[in-house]
């Protein structure tokens, strides 16, 4: 069965075979590929800051793991950039799926690059998780954006929550500030409260609606229409045109039943076609007018201040929820606490109660 | 100065004073007078049991106290009650100020007396602890049903939070509940989230309108509509009514909008004068027929569970937060953390990881 059955005679022993090297040249090619493959921390700081787009992706990529060794790695590159960040207008964009995202942030992200800006597109997409798909997966619906150098397309991160989805995104756009991107694009799809997570992380909200397309109603009871700085029309063209006109004057009265912003800012409606670019430029020269005013009254870098806050709290309530329901003896005294609240043995306070005090 | 200086001589001494009797009546009797006033847990449960009012009083008053040894007595009679609740209506009723729901609730209850039921009427009033006010405070406002022998009127808990008098009044549900109250009314303002509170503890919940007040959006919004089971348009009468029966079309056209409800029922849209009793026997055959339909499929039953796993969900989160925010090393550090954010030296995530790291 063992070797040693095998060769018990020393006559039998084979023809020795020279010991390998001490410096095996493709072991060698391997450690440096590998070292390639990983930089350092520090290695991938000044990639980001010299504008270098492989070293924001992969710096992104250590963002999104879920390996703690790669998390470290990540804090440090994202505290390397935190001094070279916040340079930039933050744009939210939303709207139904059929409405023309794609399409629209296309033709948007070409105009800012004609005019000598730098756009990063990120998506928060809790839904990707699930369905293992995503928004921006699919890049091929933004051809030309893909292919423009000063573009940077990143599909959704996903996420066990919508809370670590935001994370990973806020924490994407700081390194995508420190390499330069000037204009950052955030698209989400209306999928539950998606659309309040980027409104949190934005200076700016656009709201794409279709003509007649009916869902008002959705967007005034989740709110979103409440949080729009701009709501455009599009798909505004040829047959359309006419509709898009009449859902122009709605959407305005509708806006102004809602009490002033304090960003002192008057929420505006306009028209725009993607596929035929019409109207984009006017939907730029509204954000730069956004920009302005609120930059002149302090609401802009306030807003940015009272982001930094919700994320902080949010962030702490999300832990201490989840710290206390992961334990183990919790989740056996939750199931018991509530048989007995079922059995009107007890109340949900008393149980709350008793499962805080086992902590 | 001392008194051993005064009296110096055994002569100076003054003629003896006999001993007070061992057994001080007025002592007694302030004792016995005390013991009346604190009557034991033992002895509130057999009088909530009885129907006693007034023991119903002193323990919701317990109930509402913030004493910790009150507190402790206050969970023994819940608990000592807890067998003998759960065995009624409980309806929520919301408006706006000016909407009459006073008057509607003393029509109502009225009404439901003479149906032989028993009728606690609650409230849930957060602004009430920062005004001092309350909406049920003015009980003149309810001038009959306040001398009605079977009406059991109580003014709104003062507290810190919505959860806090939140939890006071679902507890004193369930002692109005076991002192045989079979129709247990809960009023609510439209003031922030107390409307969702109370929607999480009713079984059925009326929303009171008025014909062109115009609240329609807000209504919509904050999900208040959608949360209705009946839309009543009070004051509907005299010159009001045509206006009222185009606003009834106009309500129902908008419930038609709303996805069905997990329930099954159809919420209704009904007329009602207040003031002139027309109508208020209508939304209880209503309220019978919903409890019919709930009962019947089982939601009625199942909601009461789910009410019950969302307070004690709720509960230990509002308690989570507390309890980690009111360390005083955690509000130093906070303080501290917010001004490195502001100053762009650490990021919300960040100052979150290190602020739990504290705890």
């Amino acid at each position: 069965m063992s070797k040693k059955n095998k060769h018990t005679s020393a006559l039998s022993e084979q023809k020795g075979v020279s010991d390998p090297e001490m410096t095996n040249i493709s072991s060698i090619k391997n450690i440096r590929n590998k070292r390639r493959s990983q930089p350092s921390a520090e290695d991938l700081i000044s990639g980001i800051l010299k504008g270098d787009v492989t070293a924001l992706s992969r710096s992104i990529t250590l963002i999104e793991s879920t390996s703690s060794t790669h998390l470290e790695k990540a804090n440090a590159i994202i505290k390397g950039c935190l001094p070279y960040a916040n340079k930039s207008i933050r744009i939210g964009i939303t709207g139904v799926p059929g409405v023309g995202k794609s399409t629209f942030i296309e033709a948007f992200g070409n105009h800012l690059t004609q005019l000598n800006k730098k756009v990063a597109v990120l998506a928060v997409d809790p839904s990707s998780s699930l369905t293992k798909g995503s928004i921006l997966g699919d890049k091929t619906r933004m051809e030309t954006l893909v292919k423009n150098t000063n573009a940077f397309i990143r599909p959704s991160a996903s996420g066990d929550s919508l809370g670590g989805v935001a994370r990973k995104t806020r924490e994407t756009i700081i390194l995508c500030e420190a390499a330069g991107f000037d204009t950052i694009i955030i698209e989400t799809v209306g999928v539950g409260q998606s659309e309040t997570a980027v409104h949190s992380m934005v200076d700016f909200f656009l709201l794409l609606k279709l003509a007649g397309a009916g869902d008002e109603l959705q967007g005034i009871k989740r709110g979103i229409i409440e949080m729009a700085d701009t709501i455009a029309i599009n798909k505004a063209d040829g047959d359309n045109l006419k509709q898009a006109k009449l859902a122009k004057v709605e959407f305005n009265r509708a806006l102004h039943l809602y009490p002033n912003k304090d960003s002192n800012w008057q929420p505006k409606v306009t028209l725009c076609s993607a596929l035929e670019n019409e109207g984009i430029d006017a939907i730029w020269e509204l954000i730069l007018a956004y920009v302005n005013t609120t930059s002149t009254n302090g609401y802009f870098e306030n807003k940015r201040q009272e982001q930094n806050k919700f994320w902080l709290l949010q962030t702490i309530e999300e832990r201490l929820k989840s710290d206390f329901f992961k334990q183990a003896k919790i989740k056996e005294a939750l199931k018991k606490q509530i048989v007995l609240i079922e059995a009107g043995k007890t109340t949900p306070f008393a149980a709350a109660d008793y499962l805080l005090s086992l902590s």
